[in-house]
């Protein structure tokens, strides 16, 4: 049950935003097993000077930062974040964004944080979620 | 003191816009106890491409989905968790918005992460937070 | 490696608005010790009724709220934090912010919910963070 934000420059043309967020999405299927109709994203354009971004720290050579927040459930083991990361790169980089430009980052929460409709928290009810090693 | 930021769709009025994010905070007032001018909240508005989500994901027939991201200090029971998305999407189905379109998730964190003002950390001050069981 | 937010007033002029970047990263810089090259940050400008406040709760007497929200691996103590909020708000208040209208407020998470380019996890390898004294 992710909650996907991603903030790009209103340069990139709709058909590529769309693009790049059909990218996140497949690759949560593909790396954590979301299920393909978890997908829940909020897509922002920007003028280019509100997205900030060093142009080289830790030697990743950026010029238009996309950047991909993820709020989901906590309990995925590392190695699967780690090919998120690998995953969302090689399916951006595919639809036109360098991979030095991929910017993902995680904030990770519990069970009972999310209600995706009619005022129910499905989760709980589930009482799990694709992906997780350890229940939270 | 939580923050609360809602993603719609700017085909959904100004006044509207203003009668939902009315509507998620009396829900917190009402469900966790949330002192009534504990209120802060960011709108924002977005073309209705922006918002991507499953039109029918775990059997929810979703048209124009609201977003509601909530930010607040850890330690709320579930019980009332599972109380705020009932009182949420009552509250926003008083005002047009289907019950099916409110999603909402919440991110939790510690009293020490909140300064509303002055650069003071207002939380660690009062030591505490409305309807908070364990302490963080 | 935080991620900041920085959601305010479009009537705030573009250069205004880039020096409240610059502050934040400043403070940042000099309260927790990132390093200078690690800044990432999204400014995003509002309609002034898209930024809901209460005007004087807690004694806080708020006319036009700058939104501060930053992303960052847990692990900072307190002390670094509490002055983290002060300097933010000095430095805000040097480039025009009443200090009344600095709200900060932390998400904190794991290295590993970290990459900032190429598909890595930069923090994983790195090992630790700047300014965390205990390693999450």
């Amino acid at each position: 049950m992710p909650l996907v934000r991603i903030d790009l420059s209103a340069t990139r043309p709709p058909a590529v935003r769309r693009a790049i967020a059909d990218g996140v999405h497949q690759a949560l299927v593909d790396a954590i097993g979301i299920p393909a109709g978890d997908r829940f994203q909020i897509v922002t354009p920007h003028d280019p000077e509100e997205l900030i971004f060093d142009p080289n720290y830790l030697d990743v050579a950026r010029r238009d930062v996309v950047y991909v927040q993820i709020t989901l459930v906590a309990g995925r083991p590392r190695e699967l974040k780690l090919d998120l990361y690998r995953q969302i790169t090689t399916n951006l980089t595919n639809v036109g964004v360098r991979p030095e430009d991929v910017f993902v980052t995680l904030v990770e929460n519990a069970l009972d944080n999310w209600s995706v409709g009619n005022g129910r928290a499905q989760l709980v009810d589930l009482g799990a979620v694709a992906g997780a090693r350890v229940e939270p």
